[in-house]
């Protein structure tokens, strides 16, 4: 019989969406629930209480990263599948919102408005311009999705999978090549071994001086003394940035004031509780007929 | 012979661009060039000497507004052609550049940043979403468009045509039912005596308190005082405005300051040289194989 414990924040929203589903044979625990075999929930909750679950056979993660529980101290005897392919249309919004704020002028526009000046300055466009994604994965294709849906050049940098049909050019190896000539370069990287600070000082200067940065994937793949240096010294045109090294941004960090930077408090992708819900739903259908559960986990590649 | 005559303040730009076609047949004249057959430029320009080519068989209009030729005191003896096709991903970018604005909280977070705050509250998304376009001719279809891809709900609004398959639902009487229920209403109605102030106090009324309106289309299709009170007292949440009955708006005008909203200055889709040459290039194969023009104007309808 699958018994499952949600561990959220959001528990009794989750519970009634789940119980909503009327998924045969569930059966949901209340706290503590230490029998359950299914977990449910946010990552950093789970992992603090991993060890109490002896029959745990799967945890669903709330949440597409799931560093909390890769840790290596840490048990690796359940299957952990995350979330996924609910948030690419969110970043896609994120990502978009900010370029168009740059092409459109906007808050040159409103600086006008307030002095109640008509301004014809000419606007950019996305058309024609080119964006460089770093990281092809489920997110990035809809990213490439919206670029074309712009008339954008898609460029994707992947280890070696060129499966994503709105990309026009793919790069597997020489990122300041890949990031040479590009208007846009956005990461939607992992936190893994393989990407820690992988855009360094090079990529970055191999920037041209109009591009712009954009940072939705995770902070550890960004060198972030090299990348205030960068703006500081306006060798690139400006950073939109979601994700740091160390979250929240601590209050005297220098990127809270680097020119030309936007900062946001990790906020592009929402976990909206009806998409989760209706992940764990999907995959807990799979689970019961005994079929692969969709979005598992390599633990050792972390994603 | 076809015997060209470019009256535009681009007229350098586009003489080179037309030149690199090496159209067949085509006499490009200098000024004065008085026995042109075809004029390409701007309404305004061709308007004040529109009496001056007695040999006037096509005007191609380098915008999409040709109010300044539709004055029934002038001639209409002539194919009018105007631009089409070139704008409607330009506003779309305008358009969802500033919904993004405001789903994703850009200057709410951006306040934050200016102290160091850590802003997480929730962003909102366009996902699911309800826009209304007031007009579905070939921008609105490109709005459509757009809307679609970010998986919002689109109510077209038109006055007989359903011909765009990105629109849920029509509605072409009744214009309060169909703003009623709206997140964002968007008009991109021309300027024709059937649409002046056609957006009145009735139907600014009928959108929900949380919603936007936005304006590409003609600034003569909305009632200005009736949009300044519907702002001043919070009853929609707020506007975009690049048109006004009056431009450049005055400067004294209320709506520079009113609560909530966004002036630009007519900039949602400029005429890039290229694009509008190719336009010309496009019609004139078609004018020498005498072939119907493509985007023909009708002097009554106005469009």
């Amino acid at each position: 019989m699958p018994k499952l414990r949600i561990l959220s924040k959001h528990e009794d929203e989750y519970n009634n969406l789940i119980e909503a589903a009327h998924l045969p044979d569930l059966e949901i625990l209340p706290t503590p629930g230490l029998d359950a075999n299914i977990i449910f929930g946010e990552p950093n909750l789970i992992r603090d209480s991993l060890a109490s679950f002896p029959a745990l056979a799967w945890v669903q993660a709330s949440w597409a990263g799931v560093e909390p529980l890769l840790d290596s101290a840490l048990r690796r005897d359940y299957i952990l599948t995350n979330a996924r392919g609910v948030f690419g249309l969110l970043m896609a919004e994120f990502v978009f919102g900010y370029l168009l704020l740059h092409e459109r002028k906007i808050l040159q526009r409103l600086a006008a408005q307030k002095e109640q000046r008509w301004d014809a300055t000419p606007t950019g466009t996305l058309r024609g311009k080119t964006i460089g994604l770093l990281g092809v994965g489920s997110i990035g294709a809809e990213l490439a999705r919206a670029a074309k849906s712009f008339s954008m050049t898609v460029r994707g940098f992947t280890r070696a999978s060129e499966s994503c049909p709105d990309v026009n050019e793919y790069f597997h190896t020489d990122l300041p090549a890949f990031a040479s000539g590009l208007d846009y370069f956005v990461s939607v990287l992992p936190n893994t071994a393989e990407t820690r600070h992988i855009i360094d000082r090079k990529v970055l200067h191999a920037l041209p001086k109009h591009a712009i940065f954009v940072n939705v994937g995770r902070g550890s793949a960004v060198d972030e003394s090299a990348l205030v240096e960068t703006l500081k010294t306006g060798s690139i045109a400006g950073a939109v940035l979601d994700v740091f090294e160390q979250e929240p941004l601590p209050a005297e960090h220098p990127l809270w004031s680097t020119p030309n930077t936007f900062i946001t408090s990790h906020t592009s992708a929402p976990s909206f509780p009806q998409d989760i819900a209706n992940l764990f739903i999907e995959n807990y259908r799979l689970y019961i007929e005994g079929k692969p559960l969709k979005y598992v986990v390599d633990f050792e590649n972390g994603y």
